[in-house]
């Protein structure tokens, strides 16, 4: 296991991996399962929430732009300005049914954020 | 455990940490260990290459830059253009003693492999 860090103004994918999301009402989402990567850019794309379900069972798949998450050291999390009816009808997947991460899914994720005006 | 895969044109970081990395000879030169994110932007700065040693003790890690690292579907890992001996010269540090990664270190890596013609 490696010793994860956040130093300066990077943050290594393992401490991101795991780390809990809460809202600004302070509820707990869920945490980082990990983060999809542009291959040739390396930017990242979303960083896949695991929400919903009970002690990991049911669990769901909800990618969020990575902007969206606002680390808090108080917390030692990300906060997300959502509340929970509200993620639970963002775009998501059972983890065995993964889509494709074409354009098209990429926009239909992006588009239900900015419409939040997050 | 997550199932890590790659569609499309992203790649989830479950499946790069632990990839194998080569060079062009075909040399196993060691694996990905973790990613280095800018916090602000997402954007994959490095690529860190657990490298050296002896069956995983007194290894070193090695700040990749992202765009360096080809991915070979049949050695299903990631294929560098450097053999032993340049890679042994790059910026490194020990797992304990892992520097900030200011912007000065982030032009010292990038010089590095930029004055390979990478």
């Amino acid at each position: 296991m490696n010793a994860p860090f956040t130093q300066g103004d990077v943050i290594s994918s393992d401490k991101v991996e795991g780390t809990n999301v809460y809202n600004t009402a302070g509820e707990k989402l869920g945490s980082i399962d990990d983060l999809m990567i542009d291959k040739q850019s390396g930017q990242v794309r979303y960083a896949v929430l695991e929400f919903g379900g009970f002690l990991g069972m049911g669990t769901d798949r909800y990618p969020l732009p990575w902007s969206i998450l606002k680390y808090d050291t108080a917390k030692d999390g990300y906060v997300v300005p959502l509340d929970k009816d509200r993620l639970d009808k963002a775009p998501h997947y059972a983890l065995d049914d993964t889509p494709t991460f074409t354009p098209e899914y990429g926009t239909e994720v992006n588009r239900y954020y900015d419409e939040r005006n997050i």
